[in-house]
C-alpha cells in the first residue's frame, strides 16, 4: 500500500488494521509519485505484491502512476483535503489503458474490502474471512464503520 | 457484467469485445437493480462468475446493489447520461462496507481491463494477455482508445 | 420510516417528533439498502403503511430500493455527510420507473410535512393539523424550523 | 398541472400521457410563479385537485410558491435549461414548511407516477394500474422509459 | 430591506448600517416569499421605497417573488447555508422578464453599495457620500470589508 | 453598455433592442477590462452615462473593473462560454467594495429590463413603458422571452 | 511541448503556430505520463529545453510527472474532454513541491504566450515580439484569439 | 509580489519565506485590482521585477489585471475563501492574450518555487538552490510542505 505523504498515514493505518483482520499481509509505503518516482517504480515491481493500494489527495497522481507501471490491480483512494471534488476527480477518471479501481473519498474500509475480495480470487481461504465480516455487518448497522473485532 | 437497461448494452459490447480478444468468458445481462432485483440476485449468486461489471447512468444503484449481494469483486461503470456527476457520485461514494470499484464515466475499456487484471490473479495465464495488450498500448498514442487488435 | 445507519437516527427522530405532533403513527427502523436487503423487503411489505420515509448519505441507494419495491409514495431524504452533492442527486436522479419524492438535504421537517401531506388525501382528518401548522408557520419567522408545539 | 411557460409545454404532455393511461384526470395550466401569480393562486386554490406537479427552469420558484399556497403534495420538476444544477437545486432545496416532492431532471414520467401513487392513498382503485405498470415495466427493460402502452 | 427568515436578521443589519452611515433610510423586515406573501405584497406595493434588498438561503425565492411584484430595482442577496451555490444560482438564474441583481454569497456590504448607487441617480447627494466611502476604501486595504466610521 | 470582444456583440444587440424599445438611449462598445484598459477608462468616465452594462466570458473581469472605476451602478452579465459556472462566479462573487449587480448567463433581456428600472428612478417617465412591457408579459408565457413589440 | 495523446496534437499545433511566429523554436512530442514515462523522461531531461508546455485531458497527469522530473518550469494547459473540471482541477491543484503553472481549458494561445515571456526573461530579444503582439492585440479585439498576422 | 487585501498578508509571507531562502529577492505590496489600480499600474511599471506574483480570493482579477499590465511572467494564487471554485476559475480561465500561470488554491509553496523556476532561466545560479530543494523534497514526505531549512 502507499501513501503519497505522511500526512495520509493515519487513514493507510485504518486499511491495515482491516486488513490485518483478514490476515492479509500488507505493507504501508510512504511515497510520492512525485517526490520518488524511483521509490514507487521499486514498489511497484515487487513481484511478491497482488494487489496494490494508492492514497492521494489534491492532483491525486499516485493511483495513475502505479497503474501505468503494473499489470496488479490498482485501488485508487482519493483523500478528501482541498475541494474533494479534486482528488476524487483526479482518481476516477484515469484515461483508457490503465484502469484504477477508485473508491470513495477517504474511503479506507472499502479499499481494504476490495482488495480482500481481489486477493480471495486467488486464496480462496480468505471468503470465510469475508463472510464473517458482512455477516457481522449485516447485524450491526453502526456508523459509518464496519463491525467491531 | 450487468446493464441496468437496454439503451446501454453498447458501450457493454465495448468491454466484452476487449475481455473477448484476452479470451476472458463473458456474459452480458440487462437487469436494473430496481426493476429486477430478483434477475440480479440470480445473477449474483452464479458461483462461476468471478468478478462483476456493472453499468448505470443517473442515481446509479446497480454496481451498490450487486456488490451487497456478492464478496466478488465489483466494478462499476457509472455512465454520462445526466449531469454526469451524478452517476460518477452515485457509483463510486459507496458506504462503508460494499466496496465498488469505480472506473470513469463511460471507461468500458478500462472497465474490461481491471476485469482482467483481477481475474490474472487467478489465472496467470492472463498475465501475457495483458502483457501484449500493455505492450502495443504503450507504442500507439492513440486517441482515447487501446490498441487496434 | 428507514434510516440507512444508526448514525442517521437523530434526523429521525425529527420526523417523528413532527409526525406524533400530527399524531401520524410512525415507525423508526434501522436497515440498510445494501446492509440488510432482507429486512428492508419485509418493512416495505407491510401492508400497513402509507408512505415511506427513506434518508441515506454517500451515494444513498435506500429510497430507491425502497420505491422499487412498493407502490406506495417514497420520500427521500438525503443526508449531509461526504460532498452533499453525492446523496442530493443520488436521491434525486432516479431512473424513469421508480419515482422517489425527493426533499433537501438533512430536511427532516420537510419530509414529515410531505407524508402528512400525501396521508391527508386519505384521512382528511389530517388536514385541520396540517392548517394550524402552517397558520402558525405563518405567523413566526423563525430560523429554519417550524413552530413549537 | 403548472407549467412555468409554454415552452415547457412537450414535457407536461408527458406527465399527461401517463396520466391519461393510468386513467387520473388532470389539467395543464401554463402559469408562472413570477408572470401571473393571481392565476397560480386561482389554480392552487381550486378544491378538486389532489396533488399538483409543477415544471420549471433556471431558478425554478414555480413548485415552492404552489406548495406555499396548498396544503396538497405538490411535484416539482426541474427543467434542465441553463446548468442543470440550477433548476434542480432551485426545486430540492426549500426551505423548512413547504415541503415540495422534487423528481429528476426532465423527470416526466416520475412525476406522473409519483402523482398516482399520492392519489392511490385516497382512489385505491389506482393500484391495479400502478400494479400493471410496473409489472410490464419488469419486463422491459427499455431505454429510459416506461412501457409502450 | 427584506429578509425570509429570523435568522438572517445578523446580516441585514449589517446592510442597515451601511446604508445608515450614507443617511439612506431603511427599514429591515422580515417576511418570507412562502411563508408571508401577503406581507411581501404589502411591503413591496409601498410606494416610498425606491429599491428592495431580499436576502435568502437554499432555494431563494424571495428575490424573484419581489422583482415579480414590482418595477422597483430589486437586489438579491444570496445566503450562504447549505451547499452554497444552491441559493447562489437560486438568486442570479433568474427567468427573463424579472430582473435581479444579484451580489455575492452573504455580501451585505455590497448590498449597501450598489442600492446606494441606484438611489444616488435620484438623489444626487449620495453622490458624495459615495464618493466619501471609495476614497477611504482605497486607502484601506482592510480584510474583506468596507472603511471604519 | 461595454462587452469584452467583438463575438459578444449578438448579445449586447439584444439588450439595445430592448432599451430601445423603451427609448433609453444606449450604447455599446467592445473594451476588454485587459486589452483596453484607457478605452475602458474613458467610457466609464462618460458623465452622461447612468448605468454602465457589461459583458463578459470565463474569467469575467470587466464588470468589476467598471465597477471599481465608477460610482454608478454597474450590472454584470455572465456568458456561457467555458464551463458557464466560471463566468457566473467571476461576476457574481465580486469583494466587499465594488458592487456588481450580476444577472443570470446570457441574461440580455434581464441586463435591460434592471438598467430600465434603475433609470426611472431618475427618470419617472420610464415608468409606463416598463409598466406596458410588464402587461404584456404576463399576458403571454412565451419561451423564455419578453413580449413581440 | 508535449501532449499526452494523437488526439491532442491539433491543440499543439496552435501553440506551435503561436511560438513559431515569435521565433521560438518549439518541438511537439506525443508521450503520455502514463503510456511512455521512459519518454517523457528522455524528453524531460533534454538540458537544451527551457519551459515544457504540457496538454492531457481527464485525470490530467501529464504536467505533474515533466514537473516532478524538471527544474524548469512547466506549463500545464487542461484539455476539455470529460466533465472538463476533471482535468482542470487535476492540472491546477498540484501538491507542495513540484509546481505546475496552469492555464484555462485549452487554451493554447495563453499557453504559448505564457512561454514566451518565461522565455524573455533569458533571451530580452523576444520581449519586441510580445510587445507587437500586445500591441495588435489591444487594437483588435477579435473573437477568442490574438491578431492575425 | 502583490495581493488583494491585508488579510492575504499571511499567505504572501510563506511565498516571500521560501523566496528568501532562495536569495530571490521580493518585495510584498498590499494593492487590489479594484481598489488602488494606480498603485497597481506603478508597481506593475516597475522595470527591475522579472516575475509578478499574484493572490485574491472571490472574484480573483488581480491576476488577470497585472498581467494585462505586464509582458512579464504572471503567476495567480487563487485564494480560498468563498466557495473555491469562484477564486480557481477566475484566476485560471483568463481570456486568450493575457496569460496567468495559475497554481492551486492557497499554493504559496508552489507559487515560490515557480517563481524561481523562472528566475532561474535568467539567473543560472538559482539552479543549484532549486536542485538542494528538489533533493531535500524527494527525501522528506512531510505532510503538505517543503523541507525545513
Amino acid at each position: 500500500m502507499l501513501v503519497g505523504s505522511r500526512s495520509d498515514l493515519e487513514l493507510a493505518e485504518k486499511v491495515r488494521e482491516r486488513l490485518t483482520e483478514f490476515r492479509v499481509p500488507c505493507d504501508v509505503q510512504v511515497a510520492s509519485a512525485h517526490r520518488n518516482p524511483d521509490k514507487v517504480d521499486r514498489i511497484v515491481r515487487d513481484p511478491e505484491t497482488d494487489v496494490f493500494v494508492a492514497m492521494a489527495g489534491l492532483s491525486a497522481a499516485l493511483p495513475g502512476v502505479v497503474a501505468a507501471r503494473t499489470l496488479k490491480p490498482v485501488i485508487g483512494v482519493p483523500l478528501y483535503r482541498g475541494l474533494g471534488l479534486d482528488s476524487l476527480l483526479s482518481v476516477v477518471q484515469m484515461p483508457p489503458g490503465i484502469p484504477v479501481a477508485a473508491v470513495g473519498l477517504d474511503a479506507a474500509e472499502n479499499a481494504a474490502l476490495l482488495a480482500t475480495e481481489m486477493l480471495a480470487l486467488k486464496y480462496p481461504k480468505l471468503n470465510s474471512a469475508l463472510e464473517k465480516y458482512r455477516a457481522r455487518w449485516r447485524e450491526e448497522p453502526s456508523a459509518g464503520g464496519g463491525p467491531a473485532p
